[in-house]
């Protein structure tokens, strides 16, 4: 059977780059779909309709929804090349409950980062910072999150690095200086050609942030 | 290898019996530790520094927290007995999209139903029951969310059904009316000996939460 998967996705996602890092550790080929998200496509809000989210994958017309949904299952169809999650089950749950604990704390105080001012963006940076050292203090001194071997829980967060330079510029701050060995892990997940090759560049996703901006008239002066 | 099980809970919690649910479907003997949520042990604060939350399960001395985590590592080490993911990847990913739409959508307008009134009240009993009939239509004419047998997302979600007296309760509706094919779904649930012996009574829930209203000073009149 001939494999037809296509990813709907917006370039500029840390949830979309997940399944775009996860299909590159397998070596998939897929047709790609930039969505806007200002006028979503019809087959969009077809596809996902609870969420009306980015990313949806399509495997041979079966629909998966959720960023990390889609990173396990891409991990359990493609088996047999780079595995990404652990193979023991409490490795597994320790990979689980972390990628959980990112999509539950981060994005938040990291979006207000590139949208706030004041008060509200220095209580944003100081809630970043510390669940990037309680992420940093987990990683401790392996090389990646799983051990030796790049892995789910590397994929979960390594996506969110190609924003680090929007929350860098936007609030004035060195991420390097609050958590060097994060930053260390980032440069490694890079040294591995499908993850530098699938992360979209700092500087692109800095001028989308900033355009985004403008759209909104956010006023962060 | 002797297994030593052990779960911190707290008996009315719609995610203590998740893990309560999985640990009995598997047969599993367990000691269970209550937990008083004004006044948590050092053993849980040890446990999940991250969450400070039950449920926790400790295998052997390993920590598992969050209870989709833990379902999933139950059904992963005692694989042996009643499997509770499907074997398919796209099953897979479905059962786990869906538990985390529960996750998200669920718990937050039935909190707001037993202590809120007015308009508030309103709106989360509106928000609730449409969370309900999405969730009865993707359960459709399926005897359990997977199919034929009681699986992954049914104890993800089973639980709830023991707070569904306190909502009714409390928000003076009935969800039958709205969503008559998810309580028999429900009930085709509690016809599973050991979900039955293991979900607690709706009626010690009540009190429970009429309790809870009281220490908080909750007005709802």
């Amino acid at each position: 059977m001939v494999e037809k998967v296509i990813l709907l996705n917006m370039f500029a996602s840390m949830f979309g780059m997940r399944a775009r890092v996860a299909l590159a550790a397998k070596g998939v080929e897929y047709e790609y779909k930039e969505e806007d998200f200002r006028n979503k496509s019809p087959l969009l809000l077809q596809s996902n309709p609870i969420h009306m989210k980015i990313p949806v994958l399509i495997h041979n017309d079966k629909l998966v929804c959720e960023s990390l949904v889609i990173v396990e299952y891409i991990d359990e169809v493609w088996n047999q090349k780079y595995p990404l999650l652990p193979t023991h089950p409490y490795q597994r749950a320790q990979a689980r409950f972390w990628a959980d604990y990112i999509d539950k704390k981060l994005y938040d105080p990291g979006r207000k980062i590139w949208t706030k001012s004041g008060e509200e963006l220095e209580a944003a940076k100081k809630e970043f910072v510390e669940i990037l050292k309680q992420l940093e203090l987990e990683l401790g001194d392996k090389a990646f999150f799983g051990g030796e071997r790049f892995g789910f829980l590397d994929v979960a967060l390594v996506t969110y690095s190609t924003w680090f330079h929007t929350y860098e510029k936007c609030g004035g701050f060195r991420i390097e200086e609050h958590c060097p060995k994060l930053i260390e892990w980032v440069n490694r997940c890079l040294e591995i050609d499908f993850v530098s090759e699938t992360l979209v560049d700092q500087a692109k996703v800095y001028d989308f942030a900033l355009g985004l901006r403008k759209v909104f008239n956010i006023d962060t002066s």
